[in-house]
C-alpha cells in the first residue's frame, strides 16, 4: 500500500518513529508485535471514512484510538497497521439541558463532558476512574464502568445513538434521540463494547441525568471479606440502593496505609466505602448503618463533604498505592454476587500458591473485582499462572473475564472458555457484516 | 412439507381450525393473510429446537408466540406457517434472592414472576400494563416498557442472559449471570426487542431489584399539555427522579370521567400522575409539589395507599375507558422530551383535520406517547391517514415509530423512513447470521 494515496487527503498524520511508538501502546503494559506504519490524527468524519476506506481497499489493519488509557491492550497497534487517533475530534456538538441530552464527538474527554453538564445541574453518569483522561469514544468502545454504575448503569445505559464508520468506510447512524425506542435491532448497544472491531465511533448522542441533590457517605471496616459481602447483601435485603459500594481487601488497605502513613488496617482487615444519594440520602445511610453495624469492626458515617472526601480518597488511593510497589497487571473479573467472598478468598490462595503479590479492590455491589497483580513480584511464568488461575476461578463460579475493561488483545486466550465456540462463531459472522474486509482492529476483542 | 415428520416428535400440537385461528391473531386487531398449518404447544427446549430445525429444512415460517397480547401484529401468523406457542414453558427455574436474580422459562407470566420475587422483598422492575397476562418471552421479544421504566429501565435493562434457539434449530446461551460483563458483543441486548426474528427465547436470566421502601403519589391537573410538560421539565431541573410520570390528555380524561361518572376534567384539561419512591419519597414529592404547583390548576399529594390507589386507577382506567367507544388502534410513538407538548398538540390537529377521534396518554417522563385512535370514528382511509400523520409527526421531530410495542407487522411501511436503507440492510444481514433460512417470523420487525 502506498501511503500517498491516503495521506494526500488528510490534514494531520505522522510516520515519525517516536509518534508511532507512542500511538501503538496503551496502559495495559502489553507490547505490540512490530510497529504501525502511520498514525492519522483525524480532524473530521470524512477523514475517518477516507482512512478506513483506504485501509479496506488495501487490507491494512486500522486501530482506533482514544486516549490510549485502556488496560486490555485494545489499542495496541502492531506491524503495518494504521492508528486512527480520534482524540482531536473533541467538540461537544450539542448540550440540551431540558432534554438531558448531549451530542459529542468521540475524542471528548469524559470529565469534560461531565463538567459541561454539571453547569446545568446535570451529569454524565458513567465515571471510570480514568475519566480525567479517557475519551467518550474509548468509553463507548469498552462499555466503561465506574463507581456510580452500581446505581446508575454503565456506559451502554447512557448511549442513545451513535454515528459509526463501518469497515467499508461508509457512515451510518444508529439509535435515536429519544429515551425509549424499539424500531429495529439494538445496533447501538451492539457497537458499545465492541472495542473498535465493528466500527469507528465518530459521534454519540448521550443521556445526561440530574445531579443528586444530596449524598451521604460511610466507611466501614470488617474482619473478613465474608462479613463485608454479607453486609452488602443485607443492604439489598433492607431495600438500600447504594450509589457507591467499593471494597478494599487486606493487602490493598495495608498498601494504602503504607502510602499515606496511616493505620486504617487497625480498624479492620477489609474496607467498604458506601454512599447513598437522593432526597433521602441521610435516612438511607442511617438504615445502611443499622444493617451494617452488627457485621462491622468499625463504622463511620457522614454528610460532611470534607470527611466524605477523605473516605472516598481512601478508595481512590488504592491503585496508586499498589503501583508504588512496581508494575501491575490490572485484572477485572466479575462474579455473581453470591460468589464474591469465596472468590476474594480464592485469589488470596492463588497469591499464596504462586508467590505472586495480588491486591483486590472491587465494585462490590456489582461483583466486579479488580485483582491487581504485581508483575515483578515473582518470575513471569508464575505471574502468568496466577493470572490464569484468577480467570479460571471467575469462570468456575459463573463469572466473566472482564466486567468493564474489555478483552482487548490480552484476554483472548480465555475467550472461548467463556463464550464457547458456537457463540464465538456468531461473533465472527456479525463482525463480517460490519467489517467485510476484516480491517477494523483485527485480533482484538473477539480474537 | 409433511407434518408427520415433525409432529411425531412433539407432545402437544393442533391443526384444529379454531385453535389455529386463535393462535394466528394478537391484540393488534391486524388480520393475517391465510391460516397457519400447525400450532405447536412447546413442552421442552428440545421440542422448540425440533420445530425450528424442521421448519428451516422445509423453508416454512415459524411464528413464536407468548400470550398473544402484542399490539403491533408481531405474532400474526399467516398462510402455511407454524405457530410456536411458548406459553406452556412457564416455570421459574431459579430464584436467588441474595443474588437478586431469577432464571425463567419464556412462558412465565410477567406478574407471576413479580409476585414470586415480592415474597423476598424484590421485584421484576419492567411492568407493562399487560403484566397480568403477557409472558416474559414476549416482553423480551418486544423490549416491553411500563410505568416504572422512567426510573428503573425497560425490559432490556433487566435481562442478563438468554438461551436462544437460532434459525437452524441450534441452542446458544448469551450473556451471563453477573450484573456487569463485557466479554464479547452484547448478543443478549441484540436479541431483546428482535420480535422473534433472530431466535426463539427459551430461557432468560433476569435481574431483580429491591422493592422500594416507600412511595409517594401526586395527581396534578393543568390547563394545557404545555404546562404539564413544563412541569416535568421543571422536576428534572430540581433533581426530582419520578418513579412514575404519566399524562392523560383532555379527550382521555373526559373518557375516564364518562366511564366513571366523575368530573376530574373540571380540575384541569390535562392530568399528570407522579410518584416518587425510596427513603426520601415524601421529601422528593414535597419538592415535586413545590415545583409543579405554580404551573398546575389543581394538585393533590398523598402517602395514603388508598388515595394513591385512586390516583393510579385514574391512569389505569384510560385505555378501558377509551375502548368503550369502539375498536382502537394503540399507537406508541416516542419523541425527544423537548418536543412532547407540540406533538400532543399536533395530534389534536390531526384528529381535527381527519375527523378521527384520537386520545393520548403518555409515559411522559420518557416522551413515549400512546395516541389511541378510534378505528370506527371515521372511514378507514381517513383513519389510515391519521395514523400515517402521527408517524410522520413523530419522525419529523426526531422521534421514533415505537417506544415499546415493536414494529411487528403493522409499522413496517414506515420502517425505512426511520432507519434509512443502509441501516435496514445491516439489519437484514444480521438476521441472515442468526437465521440463514429466513424462517423466524419473516416479514416482521425489520420488514
Ligand atoms: C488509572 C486507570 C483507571 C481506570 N479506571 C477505569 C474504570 O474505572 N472503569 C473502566 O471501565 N475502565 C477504566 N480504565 C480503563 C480505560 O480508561 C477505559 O477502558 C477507557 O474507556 C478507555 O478510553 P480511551 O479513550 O483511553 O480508549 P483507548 O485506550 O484509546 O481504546 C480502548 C479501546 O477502544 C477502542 N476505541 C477507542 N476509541 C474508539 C472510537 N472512537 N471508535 C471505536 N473504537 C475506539 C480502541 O481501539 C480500543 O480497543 C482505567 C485505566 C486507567 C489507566
Ligand atoms: C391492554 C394491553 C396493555 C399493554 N400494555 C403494554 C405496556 O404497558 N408496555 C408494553 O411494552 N406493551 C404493552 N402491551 C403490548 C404487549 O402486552 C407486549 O408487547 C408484551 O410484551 C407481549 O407479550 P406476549 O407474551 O403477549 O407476546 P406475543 O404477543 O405473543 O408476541 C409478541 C412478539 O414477541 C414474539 N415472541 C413471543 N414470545 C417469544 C419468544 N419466547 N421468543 C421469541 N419471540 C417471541 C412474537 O413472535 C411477537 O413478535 C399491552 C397490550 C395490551 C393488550
Amino acid at each position: 500500500m502506498s501511503l500517498d494515496g491516503l495521506t494526500g487527503g488528510l490534514s494531520s498524520w505522522s510516520t515519525d518513529p517516536a509518534e508511532l511508538a507512542r500511538a501503538s501502546a496503551d496502559r495495559s503494559g502489553g507490547v505490540p508485535v512490530g510497529t504501525p506504519r502511520l498514525v492519522v490524527f483525524a480532524k473530521s468524519v470524512v477523514e475517518v471514512q477516507r482512512t478506513v476506506a483506504h485501509a479496506a481497499a488495501h487490507g491494512v489493519p486500522v486501530v482506533p484510538r482514544g486516549a490510549g488509557s485502556g488496560v486490555a491492550g485494545g489499542a495496541l497497534a502492531g506491524d503495518g497497521s494504521i492508528v486512527l487517533d480520534l482524540s482531536g475530534l473533541d467538540r461537544i456538538t450539542e448540550l440540551r439541558p431540558d432534554e438531558a441530552l448531549a451530542v459529542v464527538e468521540p475524542g471528548v474527554v469524559t470529565a469534560d463532558l461531565d463538567a459541561a453538564a454539571s453547569a446545568h445541574g446535570l451529569r454524565y453518569a458513567p465515571d471510570p476512574a480514568s475519566a480525567a483522561f479517557s475519551t467518550i469514544g474509548g468509553n463507548i468502545a469498552t462499555n466503561a464502568g465506574g463507581l456510580r454504575c452500581v446505581k446508575y448503569g454503565v456506559t451502554r445505559d447512557a448511549v442513545l445513538g451513535l454515528d459509526v464508520v463501518l469497515g467499508d468506510g461508509s457512515l451510518v447512524s444508529t439509535g435515536r434521540r429519544t429515551v425509549k425506542g424499539v424500531t429495529g435491532y439494538d445496533l447501538t448497544g451492539l457497537v458499545v463494547g465492541s472495542e473498535g472491531t465493528l466500527g469507528v465511533v465518530v459521534g454519540a448522542t448521550l443521556r445526561l441525568s440530574p445531579l443528586p441533590v444530596r449524598t451521604a457517605t460511610a466507611g466501614a471496616f470488617f474482619a473478613t471479606a465474608e462479613d463485608a459481602v454479607a453486609a452488602v447483601t443485607a443492604l439489598q435485603r433492607a431495600g438500600v440502593r447504594p450509589s457507591t459500594a467499593e471494597l478494599l481487601d487486606g493487602p490493598t488497605l495495608r498498601a494504602v496505609d503504607q502510602a499515606q502513613g496511616g493505620d486504617l488496617h487497625r480498624r479492620g482487615e477489609v474496607f467498604l466505602l458506601l454512599q447513598t444519594d437522593g432526597f433521602g440520602a441521610e435516612q438511607e445511610l442511617a438504615e445502611a448503618a443499622r444493617v451494617v453495624r452488627p457485621l462491622a469492626t468499625a463504622l463511620e458515617t457522614t454528610t460532611d463533604p470534607e470527611v466524605a472526601a477523605r473516605l472516598v480518597a481512601t478508595r481512590r488511593a488504592a491503585l496508586p498505592a499498589i503501583e508504588r510497589h512496581g508494575r501491575v497487571l490490572i485484572e477485572d473479573v466479575a462474579v455473581p454476587r453470591g460468589r464474591i467472598a469465596e472468590t476474594i478468598r480464592a485469589i488470596g490462595g492463588i497469591a499464596e500458591a504462586t508467590g505472586v503479590r495480588i491486591f483486590v479492590f472491587a465494585h462490590v455491589g456489582d461483583g466486579n473485582l479488580h485483582p491487581i497483580v504485581l508483575a515483578g513480584s515473582a518470575p513471569p511464568e508464575r505471574v502468568e499462572r496466577a493470572v490464569a488461575a484468577i480467570f479460571e476461578q471467575a469462570l468456575a463460579v459463573g463469572g466473566t473475564l472482564t466486567g468493564e475493561h474489555g478483552v482487548g488483545a490480552l484476554k483472548r486466550p480465555w475467550l472461548a472458555a467463556e463464550l464457547g465456540e458456537p457463540v464465538l462463531e456468531l461473533h465472527r459472522r456479525i463482525k463480517a457484516v460490519f467489517d467485510p474486509a476484516g480491517v477494523l482492529n483485527p485480533g482484538k476483542a473477539i480474537g
